[in-house]
This record gives structure tokens, C-alpha cells and sequence, in this order.
């Protein structure tokens, strides 16, 4: 299994995780269970022996299959209340938002953390776009932590940050989409950690 | 949620069991884990008016979340030994399977029983055909109940049952694809319990 630029599954994992990269989500669509797991125990492998979790997404019970470190569930997913009790108590629970109002039932269902998005436009996923004050309005309403996802470059990462607030950032093709993945996920994290030091 | 035929899904499900049907699993393609779960519970909650069990296809964390009465999974799902962890010892466990190999290992992996198939050609799903042949072999391999599925008809249900020893016949056009279901699935049934009281 191959991505665009001639990496494997593997190989993407550890140059993120070298890069800095803190945690993976592994996001598999139109792929069955069959399939999904094997991918999911390859990137739990090179997650495991770069020391950061992997977060699988959708679906709960690959998640529970490869032991992952926990799961993410996007609105049109199973629900998170649902999703927390499959699981139980100490697996991550990720959830995907676009509101303060999604985000505050997040929070009572039992996430971890929420990713909120897509800030901007995307090419990765169609999505609406809550832009930085959406986020900010999220970051400023939930105690757990916020993610901020939907077209975060190197560029605008340490904005985003520092505007709103947010825990950290997310990225496919910031990071998978360019040719140094790991000076891409290094620039990611220096941008995050110089903003949040600033905050 | 209508079918074709402008029935409920909740309709839909009565109608088979009132003329006889004695399982019904729920089969969703291309539909997210919230509405898969949605009509899940429909499912479930007409199934249980019914007094008859409801499998869920594919998704085993569906099937957790809803409390359904199994978990029915192909050879691109989740492997049967990892949906049988995950699920327990006392849910039911169906795998799909179209050779003796595949069924042996299914039974093998905790499998309460298999579908094997598709014995016909059908229009539902496209398939590899095994034949009643394919089937006899597979009804004589394994000491788990074998369901014929695929192309099964009113017209066929009896003879498959007959020459193969099968211990049913899992139909989805030869039901819901007729305009009175209830007759459909009675017809089936009869069909089904003639030839086995000649075996």
C-alpha cells in the first residue's frame, strides 16, 4: 500500500512521527473492514515503535479489533455516547464538530478531545468552513482540548493557534502532501509550540 | 425510509416475519455508521415485535451498539475470529462463504453459521456463482447450519434445499422484491419446510 508519493503506510507514520507529529489518525473511506484493519495494524505498528498514538477513524470496532489508543467519530458517524460505551472508559474518544453547540455534546457524550472544522477550504474532504472565530467560539466554550482541522498549513498554523486558543492542529495533505513529510510535520510542530508559547 | 416498493423498513421487516420468515439481517451499503445505526434500531425494534433475531451485516460495532441478536460478516469484513472477540460467545456469528475452505475456517473461528453462495446468479450483488454443487460440498463439509443465498427463488428455494441438505435459504429480491411479501416469504417457508421433511 502506497500513497501518491511512493510511501507506504509505514513509512508515513514514522516520518511524521519524525517530524514531530504527536499523534496519527488513520482515515480509511470507501475501504472495507477486512482491509481497513490490516492498514490499521500496519500504522499501529510504526505508531507503536514511534512512540505516539494512533487514533483510528469511523469505525469503533476496528478500532476495538487492533487495540488502537482510540477511535474518532465524525457527526454522520456512530454517535459518541454510543461510541464512549463501546469502547469504555480509558480508550481515546475523538469527535468531529462544527459548532459550539456540536461540541458542548461532544464534551457531555464523553470525547477526549474535538476536532473542529474544516477552518478553511480544503481540497481533502467537502466541508463546510467555520473559519477562526468559529473555532475560537469552540476553543472558548469546551474544557477538553480542540483540534483545529480543514486546510492548517505551515503558513497559517501559527495564526490559527495563537487566535484561537486551540490544543493543536491537524493536517493530511499539510503534512502527506509534501514531498519532506518530515520537515513538513517539523515545521507543523514548531509553528504550534512557538504560538503556544506565546499564548 | 421507503423501499421501492413504498414500504417502511419497519414494514418491510413485519410483512417477511408474518409469512414465516425466521431471521432477518439487515444489509446496508454506502451508509455512514449514524443512519446504519438508525435503521438498526427500526430493524431491531420490528424484529423484536416479531420475535424473531436480528443480524447485522458487516458492521460488527453496529451490531454492539444496537444489541442485535448477531453480527453477519463476508470475507472483506472483519475477519469472523476478531468479530467473534469482539462480540462475545453469545451473539450469533454468520460468515459468508463460497468454498468448503472458506467454511471450514468459519466454522473454525466460531461461526454459528455460514451463507454460502451465491448459488445463482443475482441481480442484488455481484458474485461468484457456486452452484447447489458448491453448496452440497459445503452442507456435507461442516457440522454448523449452511444458508443458501444468492438468485434464490420460490421456484428453486425447494429444490437447493433438497439436493444440497442446507438448513435454509436467505433471500433478498426473492422476498422484498415482490409485490406481496408476506406471500413471498410464506411461500419460501413452505418450500423450505417440504423439503426438509423429505430429507
Amino acid at each position: 500500500m502506497i500513497d501518491q508519493s511512493g510511501r507506504t503506510l509505514s513509512e508515513a507514520v514514522l516520518l511524521a512521527a519524525d517530524g514531530g507529529a504527536t499523534v496519527v489518525q488513520l482515515r480509511e473511506k470507501d475501504c472495507a473492514g477486512r482491509e481497513f484493519t490490516e492498514r490499521a495494524n500496519i500504522a499501529l505498528a510504526a505508531c507503536r515503535s514511534a512512540g505516539i498514538p494512533l487514533i483510528i477513524n469511523d469505525r469503533v470496532d476496528v478500532a476495538l479489533a487492533i487495540q488502537a489508543d482510540g477511535v474518532h467519530v465524525g457527526q454522520d458517524d456512530l454517535p459518541a455516547m454510543t461510541a464512549r460505551r463501546l469502547i469504555g472508559p480509558d480508550m481515546l474518544l475523538g469527535v468531529s464538530v462544527k459548532s459550539v453547540e456540536q461540541a458542548l455534546a461532544a464534551q457531555a457524550a464523553g470525547a477526549d478531545y474535538v476536532g473542529a472544522g474544516a477552518v478553511f477550504q480544503t481540497g481533502t474532504k467537502v466541508s463546510s468552513v467555520i473559519g477562526i472565530e468559529g473555532l475560537k467560539a469552540i476553543c472558548e466554550a469546551v474544557k477538553i482540548p480542540v483540534v483545529a482541522i480543514g486546510g492548517m498549513s505551515v503558513q497559517n498554523g501559527k495564526e490559527v493557534v495563537e487566535f484561537s486558543g486551540c490544543a493543536g492542529v491537524a493536517a493530511i495533505s499539510g503534512i502527506f502532501g509534501e514531498s519532506n513529510v518530515v520537515d513538513a510535520a517539523r515545521e507543523f510542530r514548531m509553528a504550534v509550540d512557538a504560538a503556544k508559547g506565546k499564548r
